[in-house]
């Protein structure tokens, strides 16, 4: 395996590379604007459905960027993935015409695995989390002439991953806050990084996945426990090096929400929006649920909703 | 009861009013390129995110301008329905701060009834079917000072429905054609006049709703059989006298799609796009896949996904 590249933040010229690099790849996904009154705010509430781009998720762009960058070896790219960034990397791969293998936790939904066998795609599923994957992937690659595609934390993810703050410049030019789920913290990075010196990007983690929290009290990036709701995709455990130099050069501290908010966001979006998003997906809307996140009258907030790869719609169970 | 006022089609100044008195209250709903390629054609293709409407469907627009144009006595509206026209009279009678009474069939879904009771109207579930509902509410409306707000064949419901199209005008103002499932035909009828002049606007129906194909062949509204996997929605079994007459002058012939098209595209919707819509809402997209519309290369067709009402995801039961 190549050893992974020195881990640093894209430039802007990055950032733009990679914008102009996916523009004939990735969907320009649509921003719907909703009454702030029915989430009780008197601010402008603004939705980025990044759900709905190729896979089912952002992580399509930092995927691509990756393989459209690097020189793949003939083996091929290797990932580890709660399921998002499998489906992404499968994709990649094939719209670059080379082979993937994919390690997925078994505690991911079986449709995620699924997806990304669709995509083409080598599937191993392992026994526990994330973490558990990463290592049973870096096991089978030491070996091999393959090239690694981090979930979250190298400079070619994060410009990827940034390209959908670039559009979100264009989109809502008047924005004051960006609102973002954050795991790993690749999208957070990407988007303040796109967004430097423009609206707020603020990263929201599960009270129960904080690893972008545990990272700024501990001085670096350290690994921790990872559980609720939506620890499918949320689950990072250790935040990435790059999203821990972003959030702490900015004095950034992550909005924290607990699960019943996430469920409540998932409901809003499926009952009020027609949106059916995934746990990790409505995580940064969650925030205006809680109150974690108070925008002020009359400012403009855009929350990504990031990801919909679920089969389970909030009430049909007990419809049915 | 009102008698019902005499059917005429809106004029352009009756659109254009409708769209400026409707932008307060409804969602401008999000446009998506996606790639044509992946359907199989050269043609740029552009979805319409109507299903993001609020209730759920395209339906919030003409009821809500119905109920804004008219002087609403003080017993309300009355509306017979199990689906997406209830929900609207129930959204838009709370918005107008007027009361609902929506007579449902035991037959319809009970989430149908409870997002009705949800948006704040009084809910009666009467014995038997559709046609059972509509006389329960005629009787309880016959001495009454109500407004009853006909599903698809009032001027001022066909003006909401436009509002859609001026809408598109200005978001796809490069559409060479336009795609939207016809039903009762209130949709195509306000759409077609919207932009008339602009781009071809087509009524898809599936093959076993096929009411304005009927009526066109018959030189008048007729009713006629309903059935198929989208009848919950697209079963009007008789099309509005407007709706014909906006085809019949233009020489329109409804595409039909068959069932297995509708299916299909739904599938299509939600694996590669994570857009959850009902059978109906997909209709318009099934004409892409069974090739009874090929768009030329190079041009631009616009397809309105218009109802998301479904507690159904494809292939979820197969994983749950």
């Amino acid at each position: 395996m190549r050893a992974p590249d020195f881990v640093v933040s894209p430039s802007r010229d990055d950032l733009r590379a990679a914008a102009t690099r996916l523009a004939p790849h990735v969907r320009r996904t649509p921003v719907m604007e909703i009454d702030g009154g029915d989430l009780g705010t008197k601010a402008r509430v603004v939705l980025k459905l990044e759900l709905l781009q190729h896979t089912g998720s952002f992580k399509a762009r930092g995927a691509l960027n990756t393989l459209l960058t690097r020189s793949v070896p003939v083996g091929g790219v290797v990932a580890a993935s709660g399921g998002n960034h499998g489906a992404a990397v499968a994709w990649a791969a094939s719209r670059a015409g080379v082979p993937a293998q994919v390690f997925v936790p078994a505690t991911s939904p079986p449709v995620k695995a699924r997806r990304i066998a669709a995509y083409g795609a080598t599937v191993v599923v392992v026994d526990g989390y994330y973490p558990d994957a990463l290592a049973a992937s870096r096991e089978w690659a030491a070996d091999r002439q393959v090239t690694e595609v981090h979930a979250y934390d190298a400079s070619e993810v994060v410009a990827g991953q940034g390209s959908l703050g670039l559009e979100l410049a264009d989109q809502v030019p008047d924005a004051d806050q960006v609102l973002v789920s954050c795991g790993g913290g690749g999208l957070f990075a990407g988007v303040a990084l796109a967004l430097d010196g423009g609206p707020m990007v603020l990263p929201v983690e599960p009270e129960r996945c904080r690893t972008l929290h545990a990272a700024l009290a501990a001085g670096g990036p350290v690994q921790g426990e990872v559980g609720g709701v939506a620890a499918d995709s949320m689950g990072a455990a250790t935040a990435g090096r790059i999203a821990y130099e972003v959030a702490a050069s900015r004095g950034i501290t992550p909005p924290l929400v607990p699960d019943d908010a996430i469920v409540t966001a998932r409901e809003f979006l499926w009952e009020r929006c027609r949106i059916l998003a995934e746990p990790g997906g409505a995580t940064a809307f969650a925030s205006l649920f809680c109150g974690v996140v108070r925008p002020a009258a009359g400012t403009t907030v855009v929350v990504v909703v990031s990801g919909g790869n679920t089969l389970e719609i909030p009430g049909a169970t007990s419809e049915a």
